[in-house]
């Protein structure tokens, strides 16, 4: 089985055992995702980049990860077919030869 | 190969034809994450949870995992394993008896 | 004395008596900003919109708003001025006969 | 009249005219504000604490501190009051004897 598949079976057999499926409509689990992502944010706040609690990192991006599985599994989307078809998409908005070396965001390329 | 793997190679094959490793550090990578997760949020914004346009999410959600991945290579974690671990020292704070069918935090139990 | 004037007075007060104006660069303020603005969106998590502990988005809210007022001072913006300035623009990507009664964003209008 | 008085009166007023209070749900509003923050914090993207635009962050900041009154209004917060409470609890939850000079979080004090 692949990796992705394993991780969102995991998750969805926790989530059943705890009968909370009934909680985890889209809109909360964005809401949820974003929290995480916020919790996630403090491991670096008032340091410098590499001064982050390696444990606090882990734990945080497991949380924002698991919520963007479940998400993903809510909608019916191939996790590994939407972020390839990112990339392509960002690989119009970014071409090579014009954003290479540069953090400028693409509309103002 | 399995999927994540692979999804971050190309996300790294990516970001090096651009010469972006210079930006990615881990703070940066965290408030990139955060952004997009504002704007998988906004697909919700004055709607109910099943009104979100799909193909927002579906991009938004794309971009919250790209950024997930890349700090997962970035600190050297295996996405599949710190994900287990956190399904698993959860199971410990929300233990089945206790926590089913009820949406209360685990210090409220 | 203005209210806006008074707290930042009492803000700033609390900032320098502890030393962390060292900390309070413009970028850290912004992350905790946006990690208040998460603790307070918590409240609503898994929850009906008025269904949230309302000790809790008080203070919460009272984080954003601290953060807000000292990312504020730290630039010099007049609160007032900017968020007047800001309902005049919006009055003008949102007019009133085009935008009433509908939740419709200003690109899609 | 005070400051916070007649901005929150001006938001009032445009959302009326609008009439989009309809939408303006407790938790609506908190993801707008949580929205908000998170296009603040993209003026920091990718850079320097000081190399923010200093127009986008004006706008974005008077984004967040419009929902973060209109959010005080819906719950009759008094915005002083409640920052003020705030202050004082903080300053219990960090001593200035304790916490001079120190980012540590207080419950790591």
């Amino acid at each position: 089985m692949q990796d992705i598949e394993e991780i969102t079976a995991k998750l969805i057999e926790f989530r059943n055992e705890r009968d909370w499926a009934q909680f985890h409509n889209e809109k909360d689990l964005a809401i949820a995702l974003n929290i995480e992502a916020g919790e996630l944010l403090e491991a670096f706040l008032w340091r410098g980049a590499e001064e982050a609690k390696v444990e606090k990192v882990k734990e945080e991006l497991a949380d924002v990860l698991a919520y963007a599985f479940l998400m993903a599994e809510k909608y019916g989307f191939d996790v590994k077919q939407i972020v390839l078809d990112k990339i392509e998409k960002n690989a119009q908005k970014y071409p090579v030869e014009k954003s290479k070396g540069t953090a400028t965001k693409y509309n103002e390329l």
